[in-house]
């Protein structure tokens, strides 16, 4: 582990201490490990508090202002709790962030909701208006920039359950509000999902192609090109924030806001 | 309050003791308690403990099985926690669910999502294989049939950023795996969902305006259509459940799952 080496910050939630999961992230950060600086976050083996509450606004709690200005407030005045920094300085430092979990009831899992709930808070990751500049830093252009960041989800159902037309939704559009809401808005490359269908049902042989699929993506993470989500600064937004009719006209699905349709 | 009368169950899931999501929701069960029992589950002021792990499948975390095998084992046999069989009760009584938060990136507060994660149990909420049937309960066929529920939501954003090729994208979308992925699979009459917008903006004019608009809502929810997702006992989806081809040919969007298109 040189200092020239990138580092990646692995997010895991995943409550039982043996499981497919489990194994994905062993054999995955051993992956990494050969290339990167590993850090991790077991939220469940760390405990982490996954709820947001006044306390995370310390002073600036009772202060004037909307939600997000005492929010901006409490992390401009370093006044956000200790174990939220110690999150906001992994995800500084990390080039690759990849966050792993079970699809629970569609969506991630309430440990890891708590964490981006705590943890990108206004100021840190994003800026409604930024103090310096008076600009708007969010939709591709949010404060952390220039990180790149991978979703490994495993879920119970067929892949196709879950595909285009599925009737549990597609997984693209079921987490739309993170790859596009949580990682785009604050200024991440959103890389395309790395779904584990049926892992309720895991044999030993198909566990094994599973972490070798994943490993292979892990290796040419770098060579990936990030889902190209339209900024605001591209004008194809109207501003009421509507897509302007000429693009992709008629199609109201959440692929209109990628830029290849 | 007479026996007579429909309950109510509200669900409220927002940390600060005075804000406008405190005001609909003293607003809200003020105009419900005059022809329902209201019972409420104010998450934050419970303390309610949103992570669900091994001490939730009680004596079967270590059976043999898969996650929601072992997790019904561990409902028929009696073995959830107080806090988990306290809100199931709630929820077999209630007629109305009404479940109010404010969207944080794109998605439910962790608290509530906790409460989803725990409180929907295998064999409580849903079925893989009903016992006695061998019938999958699932899919607008849940074990929590009879039941509607209206989802209030406030927002930072403008609605027309949540709206139809918003740039947020729509929120039937951001929101379909709680309407569709859990209300709908669970059984429930899923409502249209009340979207208040603006709120870290409220003045008391408009916040007078979506008190009466909410209460107007709640006066006649039992006159509204809920929304009409298509049954798996429809024939509409094929068996690897994906929807077929001849219904709405060509899109891709999740509106397709609603009979109406």
């Amino acid at each position: 582990m040189t200092k020239s080496q990138p580092q990646a910050l692995w997010i895991y939630a995943h409550p039982e201490a043996k499981s497919f999961n489990r194994d994905i992230f062993d054999a995955g950060r051993a992956e990494l490990e050969k290339t990167h600086t590993v850090v991790t976050s077991d939220l469940y083996a760390m405990g982490f508090n996954p709820l947001l509450t006044s306390a995370d606004f310390g002073g600036a709690a009772d202060a004037e202002g909307t939600f997000l200005e005492r929010w901006a407030t409490a992390f401009e005045t370093d006044q956000l709790l200790d174990d939220v920094r110690a999150e906001q300085q992994k995800m500084l430092e990390a080039d690759l962030v990849v966050i792993q979990f079970p699809l629970w009831w569609y969506a991630v899992p309430a440990i890891l909701k708590g964490w981006i709930d705590r943890v990108f808070a206004s100021g840190f990751a994003f800026d409604i208006i930024d103090p310096e500049t008076g600009r708007t830093r969010r939709y591709g252009d949010g404060l952390l920039v220039g990180k790149r960041a991978l979703i490994v989800v495993t879920a119970g159902e067929h892949a196709t359950a879950l595909g285009p037309r599925g009737i549990s939704g597609d997984l693209d559009s079921l987490l739309f509000g993170l790859t596009h809401g949580v990682l785009f808005y604050t200024g991440m490359s959103s890389l395309p999902l790395h779904l584990i269908e049926q892992a309720d049902d895991m044999t030993p042989e198909r566990a094994t192609e599973e972490i070798e699929r994943l490993n292979a993506r892990l290796k040419g993470v770098y060579d990936e090109t990030p889902t190209p989500y339209r900024t605001r600064e591209s004008g194809d937004y109207r501003p009421a924030r509507v897509l302007r009719d000429e693009f992709i006209p008629g199609r109201v699905d959440l692929g209109i806001h990628r830029t290849e349709g």
